[in-house]
């Protein structure tokens, strides 16, 4: 189980929070997708979307007339974001676990209405998902800026919980002849498939090709 | 954006909902973890956990004393399973997007007390994350099931959203001389990680070894 909230824990504990804020930018600035949670009428709502992050605040983007995004502005959201690094085998069914890293921000989405902003925040969701993209492919339009809803989320209120290493067994249960350890899950960028619209001569730019 | 709920889409279109049924099970049977979200105090909570499947059932667990587990308890929940497949590409910004499956399950946790049902419950679960693993560790004991609350979720309000293939541009972008199409992310098992504590002669089980 990765649960249980870490909202009390920063409460608990300062020092360890601050101490967090490095693990934190590392997990938000290596993951892609984040789970977007939110209330609408009373019931939780967890959907899977982008996300960016400039300094303390993280943005959030989406169509004009999503219900999440409705949900979610200027509402208190939780935005999670998990890296699963790999499975923990124990000796016991019980101690069975997984390693990962995974970040839980609490806050009240801010609607960003300033159109600086707004900018700065698609860039930053867009150089997540796609570093070098921004200057790369065409910028948004006016049209285009006018159907985006860009949520600001503040790092203000936030966690990080990490487990790595060997399973924890019981202290029995170590002679017992069962094998344990870890099995990593790696994850990687494929080879780049074209779309079959586009014409000849156009190569693939480096920073996709080459992307770490 | 991946969002928008699918609860309402179910009510839209039965048909629809049917077809989707084998495309759910298959989201749900090849994930790993799924994203829990629940409503604590009026606030949304998002935490990563593992899941099984049995039949048209969800299960959950964890310790008895989970912040997370006490507020999915008979309570609304949300379950979130996403496979990110790839980064689309597209000639504008706008239009980037990414290739991913994934479920949503809406839906009141039961919490399981019948021992039959708890145990193939944990079964399941030790069976996604670990498959082989429920008979090759050592079984939960009489201390360690009392440990453990297992929930329970149906699967009959759930919905599947997939997106594949190449990217959707504006027609008057397909012009551009932009590349365009799909970086695919692709996850493998790593190498196994014995642990250090583990005595010599003691050889990675097949099943292990050779995980799909």
């Amino acid at each position: 189980m990765l649960s249980t909230t870490a909202r009390t824990r920063l409460g608990r504990s300062k020092e360890r929070a601050a101490a967090d804020r490095d693990d934190l930018y590392e997990v938000l600035d290596t993951g892609l997708i984040c789970h977007l949670g939110v209330v609408t009428d009373g019931y939780p709502m967890v959907v899977p979307t982008g996300y960016g992050r400039v300094g303390d605040t993280l943005y959030l983007h989406g169509s004009t007339g999503a219900r999440s995004l409705r949900a979610a502005g200027d509402r208190e959201v939780c935005v999670t974001v998990t890296h699963l690094d790999g499975i923990v085998l124990a000796r016991s069914v019980f101690h069975h676990s997984v390693n990962y890293r995974s970040a839980i921000v609490y806050g009240r989405a801010r609607v960003v209405t300033d159109e600086e902003e707004r900018i700065a925040g698609l860039r930053a969701l867009t150089e997540r998902l796609a570093p070098g993209q921004w200057d790369y492919a065409r910028r948004p339009d006016r049209k285009e800026l006018a159907a985006t809803a860009v949520l600001a989320l503040s790092l203000e209120e936030a966690s990080v919980k990490i487990r790595c290493g060997a399973p924890s067994d019981e202290e029995a249960d170590y002679a017992l002849p069962v094998w344990a350890g870890v099995l990593p899950l790696v994850t990687a960028w494929g080879e780049p498939v074209p779309d079959p619209a586009l014409p000849d001569g156009i190569g693939i730019p480096v920073h996709i090709r080459d992307r770490k």
